[in-house]
């Protein structure tokens, strides 16, 4: 079957759609468009898709955005650990060495700003929840191992049951969310409670598409930080808690070496009392190192709209 | 720079996100989001898109779905003219004398299912408004000029201000909204108020990107209709009111040859008092040619949701 892409009139078509036959718009926009055109209507010609298919996938775009997924979707469909890819790629290539500093990942679509901050240290667990209880505590230094102070670690992770604040209204404002500035060697630590994996909404776009291809939706538990400090450059990245079923298997592709620290169990009676505890608990620790802040370098603060406070 | 998409991680990303490395779900589906990362991918690194740009992207696409706007946006980028000219070579390859029917042309997101039936005639016009009296009549044939009686002339359009009900809530319910049924000449007849040309909301999320491009959001003044009838294709189609400002430069490019009858004004005394009319009015003929239904074409009924009346 020939191709109506390759004819006059659709190339016109195409041309028009995307503002490149008239003054003023944006013009990097404008190509843009002229290219996402071009292969939607490839795609749709190479796999004979029929109006009522194409009807089906607009309306599902349209509910996906209803929905709030968006942030679900991409992430499932790959696109936002490609995008770390590609931004690891394009700092190589403006001269930074990616690899000595910590791989960032997957920021997710369940950031909230404004965590209560504090110095040092945190407790983020505000309910009296099931759950081992975390202490997790590290440093924050630069590719040459020497300690940032006034780091800010802006940490955010679900709960037993897979939820996050905000998004759970069961929980309090921040549960399981601070800011915890690092002390004068650099450190932070935090108490809370281990975090279980989660799954998307069962009954949600992100999962109906999942399914209708084969996939699940699981991601295995995670602990969500952002780093920064004046002059060096945004880490954003997620821990994976070692032994998780989905750790090989995350439906957002975001698990990445050097992101999974072990996991050490506490659970004999000195233990808890030096921590003033009255049961067992894990420990994990993790230090983040960051890169200075170069000219010449990509943006490392990305730009995405958050649900508001 | 060397393209990422090319290295087999991002191969086997592309391949596990679309589920193709798994059992279950839909093959087809499978293999047009396999696809439909590849194209994505690819327009991210040709275009060095930033992460930023991509989630504005990203939750614009989102905005479109929350504003219900996903219908303008896709008729404005020309896709949904697209669908009709390749439908229309569909058809060809399968045999059909496309260019011996009516011409298709988009249906648009406004239709709403079940307008009153009437048989013979109808007035579609139900409030007291400024607008010149319209009588629209003619036949419904088949290609070879025979008249088709029992057919469904499913006619909708916009008022004086370019609004349509249903969407428009100061007008009732179905007005300048109603199916007719030919008499036993195949003939179909209303009187209503001649539409305007309107904009896409200016405020909307479909404006906003035709903006950023350059463009425009206007539509030429038109009428709606599918025509259908036991035993032949179902026709989705418009004409256009001639002599509108935007006939040739209408934002969903839906304006064809064949599809701008004449309109003819009528003011003497005589032409008025034989209409039983007190003002001047104006006459559209136009007759609609439908193909019979045969075996082995592609379904000429779309599915496509509708707002519910």
């Amino acid at each position: 079957m020939s191709s109506l892409l390759k004819t006059q009139h659709i190339q016109e078509l195409i041309k028009k759609a995307s503002g490149l036959t008239v003054e003023g718009g944006d013009a990097r926009l404008k190509k843009i468009t002229e290219r996402f055109l071009t292969d939607t209507i490839r795609l749709i010609e190479d796999f004979n898709v029929t109006p009522s298919e194409f009807w089906y996938a607009a309306n599902y775009l349209a509910r996906v955005g209803q929905s709030g997924e968006i942030g679900l979707v991409v992430a499932g469909l790959g696109l936002e650990h490609f995008l770390d890819l590609l931004q690891d790629k394009v700092e190589e290539e403006a001269g930074l060495d990616v690899k000595s500093g910590t791989p960032r990942t997957i920021e997710g679509p369940l950031y909230i700003e404004g965590a209560p901050l504090s110095k040092g240290e945190a407790r983020l667990d505000q309910l009296a929840e099931n759950g081992e209880v975390l202490i997790m505590e590290g440093q924050v230094k630069d590719v040459a191992g020497k300690p940032v102070s006034g780091a800010i670690v802006d940490v955010w992770h679900a709960n037993t049951k897979g939820n996050y604040s905000h998004f759970d209204q069961s929980q309090p404002a921040f549960n399981l969310r601070r800011r915890i500035e690092t002390d004068g060697e650099g450190r932070y630590k935090f108490r809370s409670i281990l975090p279980s994996g989660y799954a998307v909404p069962p009954e949600g776009t992100t999962n109906q598409f999942l399914k209708s291809i084969g996939r699940h939706g699981n991601r295995p538990a995670h602990i969500h930080f952002f780093v920064s400090a004046p002059g060096y450059r945004k880490l954003t990245t997620q821990i994976n808690i070692e032994g998780d079923e989905y750790i090989y298997d995350d439906f957002a592709y975001a698990t990445r070496d050097g992101l999974i620290p072990p996991v050490v169990r506490h659970s004999t009676a000195a233990e808890i009392q030096a921590k003033g505890l009255n049961e067992p608990f894990v420990t994990i620790h993790f230090d983040f190192t960051l890169h200075r802040e170069e000219a010449g370098l990509p943006a490392a603060e990305v730009e995405r709209l958050h649900a508001p406070a």
